[in-house]
């Protein structure tokens, strides 16, 4: 299996065609798999907003009081606001938001950025990830599946690691439930969420910042001969963390 | 970025040289990221365990209890006692257990396998899973890095990835903080745990079971021009999951 990062991209514009872009710098094949940073999707998505756009409400004002009281520093509420707007539910409002996307995913500000936005003050994930991952895969030639990417944090362990937010043209995870071990016991691990995997393979070879390459592509990915799943996030009945929290308060 | 399964190892037994074994299986060198999956290495290491090695306790027999009359089925008090004994502390006691090994790692039952172990009931994971990275790394040539991989549940998204529990050569993770984006801003992203996205790109080449491969290398993996940091477990303090789960009970 390769890994590489597609060089060259300009930066990506509202309404500019992501696929084309991709495609004229690189020569994609089945077995390949086309990792694209949810940065750039959004960013050709129109993604963009000011804090303007986010008039706070009352809610929204009383979370970035607690958020600046614990802080020490004044919060912006239309922030709040828009976390709210961007979530189905938020799992904590102190001492920062962590908030689960109207797609399902849980992480930090519901992934809205303040860096990497030029002309605007922050930018908003995807409406659609999976959605977005089809159609850019529908403009790529050689038919290779493609994967909406993050960086995100995560409970038990420090530092964020690349995630999948959508993905098509290929199940987000293999399922071995049934299959057997060498000595033919039924294996402990279960489902393989090999499209996390394949985010946090791209992402190493992308990085960040200033020399942030935000497209990747792993080549010679086998999936094998495996049934597929592609519920990949977790909803609040299959999810204790998700339970827990919503039970917890946070004290200071 | 080359990622690749080392073929050929045979089934490992406790106190098999498992650097040699790899060593001899592929020519290494200063930028490859050696992955060897935990059950190896617990297996050279002698950590197979049988049921009758944990005499359970009033504290596991309770906890077998809870779990069982949950689940409908009978549950082996002495494997509570097991992951009672392999933990710092338990996150969670039902539906299911979930602990932190005494080396900082959270994952249900304390990582302990009942799959995969060839005459014994159980296996557990190493000891000291950087001290055995530092050892495998010793005996091979070339001068690669080796990371200890486990395959591993995770709070808000369905399936297991590839993670590390030990490493040696390579720090933990790339510390952005301080460094700016293109327009100059300093970045959301602080952290990247780049040994659980090599743990992870890993587990995509290796698979389990049967036709299993339990070491894999990255090959030409560039950690590139930034701080590094070695904490990757987070602590009690430092984890807001880790605390709301303490406080909170399973409601069946």
């Amino acid at each position: 299996m390769e890994v590489f990062a597609v060089e060259g991209l300009p930066e990506v514009r509202p309404g500019d065609d992501l696929a084309a872009m991709i495609d004229e710098r690189v020569d994609l094949r089945p077995d390949d798999v086309v990792c694209v940073a949810s940065t750039v999707v959004s960013k050709a998505e129109g993604r963009q907003a000011d804090f303007d756009d986010f008039p706070a409400g009352e809610r929204a004002r009383g979370i970035a009081e607690r958020i600046g009281d614990l802080a020490g520093e004044e919060k912006d509420p239309r922030f709040a606001q828009a976390v709210l707007d961007e979530s189905e539910e938020l799992l904590l409002e102190v001492p920062f938001l962590l908030a689960t996307t109207r797609f399902g995913h849980s992480t930090v500000n519901a992934g809205i950025d303040r860096s990497n936005v030029p002309d605007a003050d922050l930018l908003l994930l995807p409406e659609d990830p999976t959605a977005s991952a089809e159609r850019i895969r529908s403009g790529l030639g050689g038919d290779p599946a493609v994967i909406v990417t993050d960086t995100s944090g995560r409970p038990f362990r420090h530092g964020q690691r690349g995630v999948a937010l959508g993905w098509d043209g290929v199940p987000a995870a293999r399922d071995w439930r049934g299959e057997r071990d060498r000595d033919g016991r039924k294996m402990d691990v279960t489902v393989q969420a090999v499209v996390d995997e394949l985010a946090a393979a791209a992402n190493l070879v992308t990085g960040e910042g200033d020399g942030g390459t935000p497209v990747a592509v792993v080549r010679h990915f086998e999936f094998g001969d495996h049934d597929g799943s592609d519920a990949l996030f977790r909803d609040r009945e299959g999810d204790l963390v998700r339970q827990a929290l919503a039970e917890w308060e946070y004290e200071d």
